[in-house]
């Protein structure tokens, strides 16, 4: 909590891990202050005694309590069988795609190899993702309704365009992508505007 | 489920994420049909047609499955405060050290680099584990009971042993491991003691 009894969100603006708590934010009407935690400078102030003393390893954790503590709106469907789904969805992207891509690995796999690396983890990731989307997408990932796995889909697909992946093979994951990026909750929390958006790639 | 009606577990005796599957169902008393995939044989049956066709990636997405279908005993506690530690330090395992030091990555590294590259993943997580751990530990990872971070944990420690990770700067991991080990749902479930398991691995 910040002095003001707003929570406090420690967040780098191009972190997919801090976009997606964002959109739950946003989506959930939670006003919050953020804290920028600046994964580069300084090698890394996530590093840092301070941060470090705050437990640093939270992702979808957050997003579960989020919903346990503020059921509304939703983000996880009511019936087990859609809630697994959306589970597995989001597993697979914030457990199986993004932690072989993200910063700490990228650095240790060196220069000359990391856009190669990244490109397979993502390949590999969005295939397995397009065929399970093709059975249970609606508008959204799991039907018609927002849910826990568009959080993760639409950072996951923003690292894809970063490191150059391209998406022609994964018509589902696009078109949900796009629908995804219409909504507020997804603009407000975009890496391009926020607190700690460098001016070069603010819209 | 099988022709008996039982569920069927699709496992490979060695893989954490079969194990953690495992604890769950033994700690729940569901009884199961194992359909072992081997990882290794053939190249990797896991990406073979048919196993694709049944969405290969769920990991805690089951034990969630499982959590709301059969809760009792509960692998989630009751207060939500303590719900989002278990469900942290399961992130932690789960999504920030386990993708790290799998199979398919380790293939990607080469061999002469492997055992460093496991080592570094798991010596990266345990040091935020342990910290983390000795504020929530009680007998277990959350307190004194059983948790989803508990099925993580485990399987965990035995990659950390086959990859010859030294424990002792890990003393609370150490001593929550040795206490789960003792009970009858992580025995029955343990890798050397699996259908699949090789006769020169059995215990």
């Amino acid at each position: 909590m910040s002095e003001s009894g707003k929570p406090i969100l420690y967040s780098y603006f191009r972190s997919s891990c801090s976009w997606r708590v964002r959109i739950a934010l946003a989506l959930k009407s939670i006003d919050y202050e953020t804290v920028p935690i600046n994964l580069i400078k300084d090698g890394g102030q996530q590093f840092s005694k301070e941060f470090q003393a705050l437990n640093p390893m939270k992702q979808l954790a957050i997003i579960e309590y989020l919903e346990e503590t503020r059921p509304t709106p939703r983000l996880l469907p009511q019936d087990p069988k859609k809630r697994v789904l959306v589970r597995m969805i989001s597993d697979l992207i914030a457990g199986g795609i993004q932690p072989l891509q993200n910063l700490s690995i990228l650095k240790q796999v060196g220069q000359e190899n990391q856009l190669a690396w990244a490109q397979k983890a993502i390949n590999s990731g969005f295939s397995a993702l397009e065929q399970i989307l093709q059975s249970t997408a609606g508008k959204y990932c799991v039907g018609d309704e927002v849910s826990m796995a568009d959080l993760c889909l639409v950072p996951q697909v923003a690292n894809a365009e970063r490191y150059k992946v391209d998406l022609t093979p994964y018509p589902t994951i696009s078109r949900i992508n796009k629908a995804l990026l219409a909504l507020e909750a997804f603009q407000v929390s975009h890496p391009c505007r926020q607190p700690d958006t460098p001016p070069e790639l603010r819209a």
